[in-house]
């Protein structure tokens, strides 16, 4: 006999909470064949090896390094979740391998140094969450000088975009117009971007760096506030409707092809989607249109474990271009036709300008 | 510039909530098109009538019946959306048609009887939500004797099946052993039922109905308890797992093909997908297996917009079996072989046993 009223104490509902998330995680496909694939594709480097798992949730990426030959793994993780990944360590017969502990990795003692760190830190927008830190903290208490990190460097990625969930849909939904609807739909986007799946088709220009980092020398401070400026040139005829970012992790790999793990939206999705800072309204371009932006993370202050982002539009007339910008603005096809030249070796008529 | 810190108050939040909520619906394909087509299909039905629309929500069904020709709509809405729906109403150039109504349909008058009742009302395993008896309280309050409703019949159907998300995908989650993920995401599962796309391979089983509901009739009594039992036979080797609830809708049709708006696990999904209630341990069965059980439905006493589902499980053999049983205990094929010559007017034999 079930029942179906749900247990209201909130205590169950955390933990039913919590399994839904690591559910989700793990029915990732892309993010446990990036892990699986750069761990047992390195068993060189994880043979008779010490290995720290930060965050270890359910143990699955501690169980990856003992298949891979790992002498010892320290599985740490501070949720209830710890407790799965004792049975999961178990049922898997590697008691003596991997030592699951319950604990924040700001609070443990380990009786060893340890020659790899493997995390699984990634939040939406790569830094919601911030486990970074515990990444870093860990790395500079307990990783040997030559150390390896899973994943060893992660890039942060930027890209003005159309958003049809938030504006063309609402135009004509099944012959009916429900434009306000969008409109409040874009209200509440203000406060909060939305977490969503883009089509590749919606990206209207280049993807910019945001922020790129190496896990092996990032330190806390690096991450507490990013800024970059995108002068971004439409490739392609399109309504600009919000910026979409997106991520992509590196692993350590000395003989064979280094795996990424990306949430491009080109890529198969992930769990993480894409996170896109929707305008409150939006701006038809032309193919080779320059759209330029202020885009700032900075960790809030009231919940450290969030970021506020910030995007300011800019006026393209007003900032700097790149040196070799494809926009049409006639200054940036002046200064490409004078580079054209200068590469030719070909330097007249420039003067006649 | 965008801030993405949530605005934290509880209105706010709510009010994102609801928008989430509508955004999901009116994204279904199915939901819209079931509505529309049945609506706009009955244009003599519609023109110069009266229609309430019962929890208008954002007034999606108000404006297919204005397009459908009706004289005045009443839209009654009993949560903020409300204002939504006025300004759909506008930009749907309808407000001499549609009247948005902000109220619970307990507590409304309206200056006439109606000719037709609309009403999206359905939730999760049908009941879910528990709207349906403001429809009823509508319909005896407002509709004519001879008047129409859309929808005007639903169905809640119940089959034995396996759910992979539950059991199987645990067992090898690659090359992982999660055997106790599994376990535990069922012992959550069973305080609630899960809701989600099962494919039409997991059913092991023709449907049983749970229980017809005749929009023109049904009483809020008749919704309080609902009991079936079912004596399934499998109609294919597997794994018995669980019990999945989906539903269907049938809309009035004079003229036309009725509309039917199902959750049908052979249908495209909608935004209801299924619900399962899963097992605390599964059972192999091969074709021919009988399945037995009883399935009630019992608004909950504490909140009566929700219903308590209890599936108790039977033993085939102390459970008599409809008089045409498939299943493959001795019982059924001597009566199956009865039935069997009986029907050939051939009853030599049968004394012989």
């Amino acid at each position: 006999m079930l029942q179906m009223e749900a247990m209201e104490t909130s205590n169950y509902f955390e933990s039913y909470e919590d399994l839904d998330i690591h559910k989700l995680m793990l029915r990732d496909k892309a993010r446990n064949t990036a892990y699986k694939s750069s761990i047992l594709s390195n068993r060189h480097d994880f043979k008779d090896k010490v290995v720290l798992d930060v965050g270890a949730g359910t143990g699955i990426l501690s169980v990856f390094c003992a298949q891979a030959g790992a002498r010892t793994v320290y599985a740490v993780e501070a949720s209830n979740i710890y407790k799965i990944a004792e049975e999961i360590v178990k049922e898997n017969k590697y008691e003596n391998v991997i030592k699951v502990m319950h604990s924040k990795i700001e609070d443990i003692d380990l009786p060893e140094k340890v020659d790899i760190i493997v995390s699984e830190w990634m939040g939406f927008y790569l830094l919601h969450e911030a486990m970074l830190e515990s990444v870093i903290i860990a790395r500079d208490k307990f990783l040997k000088p030559d150390g390896l990190i899973f994943p060893e460097s992660a890039t942060l990625y930027s890209v003005p975009c159309s958003v049809p969930s938030m504006y063309d849909d609402w135009e004509d939904l099944d012959g009916v117009s429900m434009r306000h609807f969008g409109l409040k739909l874009r209200e509440n986007a203000s406060t909060r971007p939305i977490t969503e799946t883009v089509s590749p088709e919606a990206m209207l220009c280049d993807p910019e760096v945001v922020v790129w980092l190496d896990l092996r020398e990032v330190t806390v401070d690096d991450v507490k506030t990013m800024e970059m400026r995108h002068v971004a040139v439409a490739n392609k005829t399109g309504k600009y409707q919000g910026i979409c970012l997106w991520f992509s992790c590196t692993f350590p790999s000395r003989l064979t092809e280094p795996v990424t793990l990306s949430t491009d939206p080109e890529e198969p999705p992930t769990h993480w989607k894409q996170t896109i800072v929707v305008l409150p309204s939006d701006i038809q371009v032309e193919k080779g249109t320059p759209i330029a932006y202020d885009l700032q993370l900075a960790r809030s202050e009231e919940n450290n474990r969030r970021y506020a982002i910030e995007v300011t539009m800019l006026h393209p007339d007003e900032v700097e271009h790149p040196e070799y910008c494809t926009c049409y603005l006639t200054k940036c096809i002046l200064v490409r036709a004078m580079l054209d030249k200068y590469e030719k070796g070909d330097l007249s008529g420039i003067t006649e300008k």
